[in-house]
């Protein structure tokens, strides 16, 4: 046991306690909607932002002083685990998430890249079995590098698709090691700085060819784990070819991947996409490619991704909404790709943090469940379209032409009269609940 | 002749005029790139903006004073008219645009619309023979009247469904009547004000049929235009189906009509998107379905759709680029829909601003020809991404696996060596032309 | 009594009525910190929004059809009045706010105008007397008309000067008349749309006179209300001057008038600004100009002004803490300035609307009111300065200067350790309240 | 001499060079508006951008590999400066200007870190007077290090106020000893993250004083720069105190100090407020606080500050045309505080984006001349205004009340009608200049 931690204990979920160091309504065993609220939520810490993110931003260094930087060994890399797992013990979450770069030193090659990685799966392996924190995904940290300043499987040099395609073959391997349920790809250089040194067909192509091979490579090994991309519409580039759901909808259906890909969705992406959080789940479920989430807020107010622990019950409640509505999560869950602010310094903040998003969660979901449950939502929704399930007008939506539509609203006089939206009821329903 | 435009004589290329009512870069009858720049650029003016638009700004009413109002009889439609092609005459720009809605005055009912439409087109028909103004698009207006309020298409009554076709038909038919080379659709309300009240799944569903409507009738009918569909993100409507290039296309691949519809790309909405003019431009020609532009700029500083003149040479230059580089217009053309400034009330302010707005577009296609015959941006573009054309490297794209590549890379220790991507170089290269 | 709200009862406080149309939370005669709910909140209602605007936007016309459609004439004027009292007494909120342009109609001439704001002045008085219902402020609406679309105060033309300091003077002896607690001045049209055309000097002159003017007349007719501003940053006009509470304060400081105007801060108009509602109320306490507040949101996805009814209790609970912790209102109010959306037709509608934002507002107060008793907050914040209590430090502030202090860093070897902001901390201490 | 620039010829005017690496519009020599071209512009290169800056983004390292990296040692810190020097003779800019954090390695102490800087100073004198360049300004960096994470001035704990005095103190001696014609503060971190654990009212009160402390210094030294104050709006803080011109002349009016500090106003930080560059520079010159510029643009598509060379001619000509019609710089001048696109790796990048600038300004400059000397802008302005010339009105606004315009009002018959703001042709004449 290290003695980072010392003097936290254990998470509980105690709704009356006086610390602010438990849980008030996040309760493991709780049954929501048919199956424990852990089983719902599916909570995974993520490791980079918690562990290996030392604080920086554009104007300043590292705030934090942690007893593993730097983060250049694999002693140190070991020593960062050990913490890990303890964080994971105290706060009881059923699962974590990482990134190649955040748990191995970089090497000298790729080789030795490799074997750190190899040898520090294996750790975390160990670890995993004795504590029980499973693996949510896994994913390549394809952006941090000079290397992919242009992109990785977007860049102009074959050398760079080369190294990252070898890259995510050995995320794909650590990550089926770990057991892990679902393999991400973000894409944070996938896009471009400026538009007058891009080639946009050449790199859509490539990157095109290699979620093909990725995909190809999880059938190989029988990895039975979901593939999933996270969109988002631009920082660290000015443009990321993954805007957000719709695009890359469009991008999979035009290499035929529809079938073979779903979405890790961010709310902060979301927002800086300029939809809301329910909207691109919404998508995603119309689409039939929700696969899982990052419930990490962006603040309203910054231009740029702020990466916060979700605070706002009645946001987090109309996201489970849209979750628990298309069936609730299968491989996916709740990660939180959140940082601590980088004046939150201490080890209890990192706890806290996560706490409070936690009983966030909890809460949303719970009042997300009694609006499915209490149905009145649905039930104003199916009274607004109710019009379409009269046999004449599904026929005119099935079988109509412009010709045979307009001969009807001539020859009947059609001449519809506006009915109310009744938002703000809604919105008031909503808040009876949250 | 009407006094409308008195003392304002016919608008001629003189770069050396007293007046600013003379164009100082359009000559239509100078080669660029091997045609007529009239014949490159061609300009339509939007009825709509200049005619029909009142002044109005959500905290206020009209500004403008004009003969023909109130728009709301077939003798106001017709003075409006008569100043219109007197207008197109004093320009002498070879297209304009129209929606039904602003060039009839509404009827009682569908079928007083419909008798108002089909007399004006009549009186249009007469003054385009007479002037040799032709039509570049026609359109319905299928946003402004309260029954549309919660959509065309997309309506929850099917009622309003069925208006929206019976008027989309009749406006095919003015169009086709009148020699349109496009039929645009622009669904300000195809979207949504909240959530909480929409069903997404159907709705869109409702507009893939709809879509599927218009294609069958034009072929139906034999109209040999272009089908064009104009995104936008938001604006009235809070989430619009038609967000985007990359939106519409997942749209369009979704229900099998990639092959039939175009896009119409206005800058204002490009960049409500969060996007650049020239990132739509070169998305919608890398799927190949760049049909038709808006060329109104909107402020950067302002969050909604200002509409506003075309005014930067730089900005313009860079989307004729992407234009001309994708083989220049067909059916397409350079529409201003863009509306003078409320407090502009003068009559010569409505010249003036078209005159601006042309001098711009000229200097801007002359400076994307002159860019593309210099070759210096497409000779630095193939050298950035020279290393694909090594078989090697273009067989690693065809033929490769994750584990083909790794062992590459491990083989032959690749450690790929970043390369300047030169931005402020082509940036400086660019203004060289501007 | 008119048939307008047919079928509605008075809005009661029953926390567990099976109807939407009760109080949840707003109990006028409940103590918060001292006073009754009521005198805490100080609702009102805006009379040009919820009876005089038609339901259009830059897209489309009205959608709403009330009895007392068109607003043209004081029959409807009257007819209008009718039912907003009605309403007021349904909702038995103890305030109202009105322009003058949405209580009468538009005159001939400034005479005729005068002439008809006098006598739904009196008509206004009695039905104010026989409910009991209250003016919170009175202003003049000087953007709608198109002789104010160059400015008010701030226009070239000094007629349009003089109209308007007419046309505030009938409405500050309006307001008093009527027993107005305050006059708001609200710019929209005081700024401008573009730089080229206008004399930044010339009009912020002219603005200030105006100021004192209207301070001067208070004075001299001994209207003891407050007067107001409200900042706004831009929208109908590219650029206002009174962007938020800083700027406001650097003009008022401009003109010797900081002691004499106070604020009417809106949450929708400090998120354009780019700021929290919270931060523009606690930047206005801190100059002690802080009045009164329309606490209507704006969607955050939208870059215009929404208006609409408050619905986040999170966000609310954080503005009442700011007032709270000012003191609380003491001419002031909670004026919604918010507008049903467009869609929302029906008479029912406008009463939910208000029914749903002053629950969420009791519910914030009610959080805000506990957070203040707990100290919980002021704690941690009182404990992060702590060091600036000792008397040295105090010192330092008082008397140092750059000299003396570097000679105290470099004799004591002073070198700060950074402590932990425990941003995430509080943020969940929030979360215990809301 | 080193050999990082190997190849690269000194800069020259020459208007049809083959080469990028020459001036093409800036022609020192070259008269406009009476003063050499460098005098008006008054270039200066900033250190920290085109040295220090190691191509880092929130998303990845560094991307630059410079000889003299690490910048921890005084050796590095002269190899760094032999090569600024070296690119200053290349440019032939007349100034630069620098932070202390750029120049010299942070020490173990206080003292350890004053003793590096004046020992680089000394180097940079020499240096200074073998090459002729001046010191525009020098500035402390009060934002990097984790010891300001919470602020410098405005920080909670009294030891970073202090050694934040102390810092200051030695940047203006350094600057004092360069002859250094301004001294620059820009508080990066005088803001904050989160209101919840911000004293707002306390910490103004800081940086009050701290403003205080600094002018004093000024006087007793006899440093005769200006002291400027560079105003943003946020990030990194969330909220800075700095916002805009405007909020920075309500705090010098708060603390007195408006006879005492200047701006220097950046177009980047003007844009992220909601401003136009223009409209700032045109603020402070109203306030008669216009001192200096930051001349680097932010991306309208990126939400964060993206330091950019500066490269559309028409918005810089707008610039140059407030300043010179304010008179043009006295101590200030143009700073490119850019930094080059972190995939621009090549010292000939470095030269490039600075070439590229300067041409760019000098076209601004020669065009902003030209309209002021052509008199077309002033002439309109001066016509729209001229109603305010009448004695009547000039009386008007200077004596007149509410009562006595009233009564001019209704006696007069007064009823404005609007006239024409030719916003359209004002822009049009700008487009004949650029």
């Amino acid at each position: 046991m290290t003695n980072f931690f010392d003097g936290i204990e254990p998470i509980r979920y105690d709704p009356s306690a006086e610390t602010d160091l438990a849980y008030r309504h996040y309760n493991p065993d709780e049954i929501v909607m048919g199956k424990r609220m852990e089983d719902q939520l599916r909570f995974a810490v993520a490791y980079w932002h918690s562990f290996a993110w030392e604080g920086g931003d554009p104007f300043g260094g590292r705030t934090f002083d942690r007893p593993w930087y730097p983060q250049d060994s694999m002693e140190m890399a070991r020593a960062k685990a050990d913490v890990a797992f303890e964080m994971f013990a105290l706060l009881g979450q059923p699962f974590f998430c990482f990134h190649d770069a955040d748990v191995r030193p970089e090497g000298a090659s790729f080789a030795e890249s490799q074997r750190n990685l190899e040898e520090i799966v294996d750790y975390f392996g160990e670890k995993m079995e004795a504590t029980g924190t499973k693996l949510l995904w896994g994913t390549a940290n394809m952006f941090t590098h000079r290397r992919f300043m242009a992109g990785a499987a977007t860049n102009p040099d074959p050398d760079v698709f080369a190294w990252s395609a070898a890259t995510v073959k050995n995320c794909i391997d650590a990550t089926k090691k770990l057991g892990g349920q679902n393999y991400v790809l973000w894409g944070g250089r996938e896009g471009y700085e400026t538009l007058l040194n891009t080639d946009l067909v050449r790199e859509r192509q490539q990157a095109g060819r290699f979620l093909q091979m990725v995909v190809d490579y999880k059938h190989k090994i029988g990895f039975d784990g979901a593939i999933l991309i996270e969109p988002k519409p631009q920082e660290p580039s000015k443009h990321q070819y993954d805007y957000d759901v719709n695009t890359v909808y469009s991008f999979l259906k035009e290499f035929g991947l529809e079938g073979e890909v779903k979405m890790n969705i961010e709310q902060g992406h979301a927002i800086l996409a300029g939809h809301s959080f329910e909207h691109e789940l919404a998508m995603a479920a119309a689409f039939g490619i929700l696969g899982s989430i990052d419930m990490n807020r962006n603040d309203y107010q910054s231009g740029w991704d702020t990466d916060q622990f979700p605070n706002s019950v009645p946001e987090v409640a109309l996201a489970y909404y849209e979750i628990l509505k298309a069936g609730g999560f299968t491989t996916g869950g709740t990660n939180f790709d959140a940082k601590l602010r980088r004046q939150s310094l201490d080890p209890v903040d990192l706890i806290a943090g996560h706490v409070g998003a936690m009983d966030v969660c909890a809460r949303g979901l719970k009042a997300a469940a009694a609006m499915l449950e209490d149905g009145g939502l649905e039930k104003a929704r199916g009274e607004r379209y109710a019009g379409w399930d009269a046999p004449k007008n599904r026929d005119m939506l099935e079988n109509g032409t412009l010709e045979s539509i307009t001969e009807r609203v001539l020859s009947e006089g059609i001449d519809p009269e506006p009915r109310s939206g009744r938002q703000e009821r809604l919105e008031n329903y909503i808040n009876r609940f949250v």
